[in-house]
């Protein structure tokens, strides 16, 4: 067994089977031992952001780490961005670089470079493997790392003659990690007497394991009990909706917005999610987004066992044993006419079927989205989490490897579509029932508004090219098509309805590019 | 004028005058300095690996740096695998990176991260503004570091509160950078003294400055008079070639062919370029190329007047003044059958117009090409010099940018285009000349090729799987049409060379697809 096979094996035996992967000569060993081990799926794509952004969809939808394989420095730097977004999701991967032989380090080959300092910034651990004896328990430690709570992403660079090298046994199986610890006492005695004291005047604000399934029905029984608002983050990793899950507004993006949001309320309930800061600094405008004034306490941090605490306060505070049945609602209607955001948001919420993923990276056409999908059928949404675009389409596809009997629905603005389009060959080779629903408006419209808020509000022509995505306008079809995704474009909400019905209907991957 | 103002006009006064940019929120102050000052050129591209790749094509084509804009730290390390590319080919760009507000940066919001630890590895200088009155002279100095001779990469990250702040006035003009210094007279004369001893069975090794029209007269002077070899590197940053420029040969790619094109040579002279190495390590094989027992000397290296040392040790050999005149040989015959790397060589030799620009990304099929084009027209030739695939097509668009009056071709292979494929984008925006000839082998040719070398001969699905580009095939008319690219695909010689014709006689970007 060499160095690369027991990295392989050793992966297996703690419970990681898939690897996204965009390798290059210094991971052929890697390569190599990928083809002689059947169990660890191995899914390429043509680009390493959509290497990084599947495992992170991977691991949101899993709560495992993915393998990801880049070459060398600047193959892992095309990954960075959508490593960054993984890094704000809290989501576990395990980046494997292969790096030159240790004694070609020396020569200063052409593909040479600092991959450490490009690493350091997305990864909570990073290794460079000394020897073939070492990668085993190197492997081992980095899945164990990316696994801590609420999950990180470790990053292991294996020179390549200590791939090729002899190498013992391969290491695992994962000991158990320890469980997040539980939130205090006293942080839940605090968050019951706020509730007590500010009833419907408070909100409980949440993030991670809060807006998931079992978090979501204790805050249920919260909110029925004490009146409180529930609130989400403003690009959740992954909330749990519709169905029977409570409704939780999400906090609106412009910081006047989210201090409006938060302006009736006397107090704010942290679960599983840090005070709310502003996405960019404004002039005259603060970075936190709380007002001044509120009572702001911690329930339970991101990496204490968030779902337990909400639990214990449901019971403290006296809420029934059981959450609130929703009410269920029919099927909602399809909208009419032209596409616009919310025509496009009612569509998607009408013809979702119960169980599908909704990636979310629509940007300002996707904002209706959230509230018009409050009363759908059951599923989960995904959000861009770290604000680098080029998130949705990787993400999607990841998420659709993890989940195979399940849709998964890509809502997704153009220019950012654009970062990562690879994404949608890996979609099509791996048959994966994504279905892209792209929003065309040609143009950058967020930096449009932004421009706006900078005090350009009659842009010359510069600043109209550079936040245009038109002359010569992208043909989706066409770029669908060039990766084997077969296509339809639509121009009316009526048009989207039986397109995405026919869509969700089909195996394997489809794109709708909607004119707006 | 605000610190946003002072930062273009600055870089105007510099003699910088286009700006390759993909902006986000926290570079609209700079958005609306290009917006209010029509003189620096602002290209959008579509994704920042094609900003990076054009500013390196640029400063290969004009010795000068474009600005890049980029958007934080995950948008500017999409843009770090061409700046690797770039920092190899001594290529000079000034990076500038919008940050968060300074009073923003402790609130470690989404897009928040550690710039600097990204920039470093492709940044010879690194710097923060620290308020709005600094930026002027910082971007100035951040010019004057970029044009250090032989060229390097600057990277200036300016938070937005200095952009929209009041500054003073801007900097500039640059003054004249000093000179290279000159090689020393004992190198001349070791030099000579080594020609004198070997003769024909000495190789003068050529890199940066020694490659252009100046270096390569003197070049040819000293291969007349002595019988020395010439030959450049692997990966040459800008080759003149065609026409009266001498015949030069390429150092082969993989290692044994390298170590065998020195074999019969007992001395290696080196002008403007370091002792080859191996692109990788491999057992066996030594990461220097040059064998055991050879004499090596360096005549001049990239930080020295290259050129200058090349006619002083001509000069001292005695060689004829003039360099030798080629015999003009007539256009080259056009190749037919089956599309191939000899005949795809053949045909863009056959009709490349004078002065054309080829930025060679080819990869495997590419390789007949060089020798082909021995005798073509006068031209330039680019490398991919730092090995981070993705580079032709963006490096392709800055060239033309920086020449409109020459025709681009952009001979790029099918798996590293997809890297950056955004580029057809910019070119179809800009209406820039690039002819796109790409070679659909429907894999990664090099890897299957390095996979055998590492052993596996009879690779099993996974292996195949992760180094081929089939199933499904890529459609690469349909994604150039899907940018606004017209597009052809061809099946022979013969096909290939009437649509090159066409395509350059037409203007703006049109795609040749090479189907082998």
């Amino acid at each position: 067994m060499n160095g690369a096979e027991s990295l392989i094996q050793t992966a297996l035996n703690c419970g990681v089977e898939v690897c996204f992967a965009n390798p290059g000569t210094t991971e052929m060993p890697l390569v190599a031992a990928l083809d002689g081990n059947a169990r660890m799926r191995a899914v390429l794509a043509l680009f390493e952001g959509v290497v990084t952004g599947a495992a992170d969809g991977y691991a949101r939808m899993t709560d495992r780490p993915a393998l990801t394989l880049t070459h060398l420095g600047p193959g892992f730097a095309n990954g960075i961005a959508n490593l960054h977004n993984a890094r704000r999701a809290h989501s576990p991967i395990v980046n494997v670089i292969g790096d030159h032989a240790t004694w070609h380090l020396k020569a200063d080959a052409p593909l040479t470079s600092d991959i450490e300092s490009l690493a350091r910034p997305v990864s909570a651990w990073v290794r460079h493997s000394s020897s073939a004896g070492a990668i085993a328990a190197d492997t081992a430690e980095a899945i164990a790392e990316a696994m801590r709570v609420p999950g990180r992403t470790s990053t292991l660079i294996v020179p390549s003659d200590c791939q090729w090298s002899e190498a013992g046994a391969a290491a695992g199986p994962r000991p158990a990690g320890a469980p997040p610890p539980a939130a205090p006492d006293s942080a839940v005695r605090a968050a019951a007497g706020i509730l007590k004291r500010d009833g419907a005047n408070s909100v409980l604000f949440m993030g991670g394991a809060a807006v998931r399934e079992r978090g979501l029905k204790a805050a249920a029984r919260i909110a029925a009990a004490s009146g409180c608002r529930l609130m989400c983050e403003t690009f959740p990793a992954r909330v749990e909706r519709g169905g029977a899950m409570p409704p939780v507004e999400k906090l609106p993006y412009f910081p006047e917005m989210a201090l409006e949001a938060f302006a009736k309320s006397s107090s704010v309930i942290l679960a599983g999610a840090r005070a709310p800061v502003a996405f960019f600094g404004y002039p005259n405008l603060p970075s936190v987004l709380i007002p001044e004034g509120r009572t702001v306490a911690t329930l339970a941090t991101l990496e204490q066992d968030v779902a337990l605490a909400l639990e214990a306060l449901a019971d403290l505070i006296g809420a029934s044993r059981t959450a609130p049945v929703r009410a269920g609602k029919g099927p909602a209607a399809r909208p009419t006419g032209a596409l616009d955001p919310s025509t496009i948001g009612a569509a998607i919420a009408a013809m979702m079927p119960e169980h599908a993923i909704v990636m979310d990276e629509a940007a300002t056409t996707g904002m209706p989205f959230f509230g018009a999908s409050m009363s759908a059928p059951a599923h989960t949404y995904l959000a861009l989490t770290g604000g680098a675009i080029g998130q949705g389409l990787p993400c999607a596809t990841g998420a659709a490897v993890a989940c195979p009997d399940r849709r998964v629905i890509s809502f997704q603005a153009d220019g950012s579509a654009m970062y990562t389009l690879q994404a949608l060959w890996t979609q099509a080779r791996e048959g994966l029932n994504v279905t892209t629903l792209l929003c065309n408006n040609g143009r950058y419209r967020i930096l449009q508004v932004e421009l706006a808020r900078a005090g350009v509000t009659e842009p010359g022509p510069t600043a109209r090219s550079l936040t245009s995505l038109g002359n010569p306008n992208l043909d989706w079809v066409a770029l669908a098509q060039g990766m084997g995704v077969p296509g339809v474009r639509v121009e009316t909400a009526e048009a989207l309805s039986e397109e995405l019905a026919r869509a969700l209907k089909e195996p394997g991957p489809r794109m709708i590019e909607m004119m707006i």
